[in-house]
């Protein structure tokens, strides 16, 4: 669902005040955080959807993956997942939903972690997810409230996975042979090194990219951390053949809700029709966005291959967003 | 989905030896259990479902209750819960996904529990659940394997909810006035007063009669604790009017799937058509059944209001279940 209609939905519900709820659903962080001794929080997330993938088996990879990636995002280790799915039972074999499981718990496994359990409902349309939860010290977690003026921003994987799973779904002929591999590939790895190579260093302060897009994500830092984001979009990494695919048309209805909903954000100045794109292409198990200290990007940079210095933490003043 | 199908989906997983899991979902028990320390264990579960009563917020109570209850019966005290949406925007007005949410929270929160975030994703059917995750005493722990010979069976909660929904569908006219109310208060009541009593006087078999019927979840008990059960038909509580609501045509299809399912489990003699009709009638957050050592069932019942002693637990031999 869009940004703009959930925050409708849950405007009207009262805030609980437990103490031992650090981080909840009010301040668009990636997981929530509940604090049950001085170093042991749980990491606790959800999230499912729809096949982007054709193979079975490649899609609930990519699922867990996404779905542990919240977990990551915070500065947690998965301990265990709960299966969420639903399944058009008649109009596809069962095999088809084993598949997905065994992509999915294969991927929790290389996480380290272990499936507990799940919910299969009958649904006119096939989605799976996982309902993840890690543990974490509370003392250490990554936030998207941390980030500082003179951090460094650093994304660790390409983004326009939206748009090369538009084009697949398309069947666009142009496409680079591979790119549904590439897709795959990128989508399905762990950001567990992301993670753990961020509490190395020292980060505090990190986000995973996913539907809410590069600059969507990036916003909800920029906000919760109080500060302006200033993004050099040359040094943004692009998937594949993204691009072509975009020029070739390929649009998503979840980057035109990202562009409405960011109007009141962002600086558009300096950004191209292609740029707005991209920044606002809605991610599948994007990697992590993450502001890290000045004296130690290098360091991080080194340790987490992929990973890219995409811009600057600005003290906040106009746009949360603007571009270079 | 039914428990056939879901069987076959699950058989080619491989399970996996982690020793920290000590129940999954090999055992067809209520949630999975994970221990993090001698006196901690994370007990797990989810569960969604597409709307059994019209009012909204009432049917947010009900899905809380229902996934809430997994929690109660392993004998864990929730912490926190994660929602779990398909909307179909557009079609409702945002102020229902609201109603609903607000509903499920205010159980969560009566409950001692917090609602630490969610996922919501646009649906042609209306769903809404939640994935809850309790802390229990993994020494002292409610499972279904428990159940011992000479222990009596008790039951929390009147069964019939999944005819009486359905009759309330239809719009049968010849029901009580008062139906509805009725349905939705039981099905909104917590399990937790039925735990809390079962661990105070040293039980440790629980489940919750749920989507398999009381029979389903009664053969679960008995496999899982190799014995077998016998039921006295007569001592069942009917909710309200489910009787009459069958014997004016309600039927539902998971009732027919767990008749066939239950086949090889039970010896059918000595129960009416209709009693077979009960005892695989689906059932939404239904109560507690236990097995409970003779020596303590009268104080248990006397602690839980609703609660009656429906049969008992005898050596394996023959059927799995049997009634009298």
């Amino acid at each position: 669902m869009g940004p703009a209609d959930l925050s409708r939905a849950l405007a009207p519900l009262a805030a609980r005040v437990d103490p031992r709820l650090v981080v909840g659903h009010e301040t668009f962080d990636d997981a929530g955080i509940f604090v049950l001794a001085e170093d042991l929080a749980l990491v606790q997330t959800v999230d499912f959807f729809a096949p982007i993938v054709d193979d079975p088996y490649a899609f609930g990879q990519v699922a867990a993956a996404n779905a542990l990636s919240d977990v990551y995002a915070m500065g947690g280790t998965p301990l265990t997942a709960l299966n969420i799915v639903g399944f058009p039972t008649g109009k596809l074999p069962i095999e088809v939903l084993s598949a997905i499981l065994q992509g999915g718990q294969d991927k929790v496994h290389e996480a380290g972690a272990s499936i507990v359990g799940g919910h299969t409902v009958t649904d006119d349309e096939l989605k799976y997810g996982l309902s993840v939860t890690g543990r974490a010290d509370p003392r250490r977690l990554l936030t998207n409230a941390n980030a500082r003026a003179g951090d460094r921003l650093v994304l660790t994987k390409p983004i326009g996975s939206g748009l090369l799973a538009t084009a697949l779904k398309r069947a666009d002929a142009s496409l680079a042979a591979g790119s549904e591999r590439l897709l795959v590939t990128t989508m399905s790895t762990l950001n567990r090194l992301a993670s753990e190579a961020a509490l190395a260093v020292g980060v505090r302060c990190a986000t995973d990219v996913t539907g809410f897009g590069l600059a969507g994500h990036a916003s909800h830092i920029a906000r919760a951390s109080d500060v302006s984001l200033v993004i050099d979009l040359e040094r943004v990494l692009v998937l594949g053949d993204a691009r072509s695919a975009w020029e070739r048309g390929a649009r998503t209805g979840g980057a035109e809700r990202n562009l409405e909903w960011l109007e009141r954000h962002v600086d558009w100045t300096g950004a191209s029709e292609w740029h707005r794109a991209l920044v606002t292409d809605p991610q599948t198990s994007g990697g992590l966005l993450l502001a890290v200290p000045s004296g130690v990007v290098g360091e991080y940079v080194s340790r987490v291959p992929g990973a890219v210095e995409i811009g600057v933490v600005e003290p906040a003043s106009g746009a949360r967003i603007r571009f270079r």
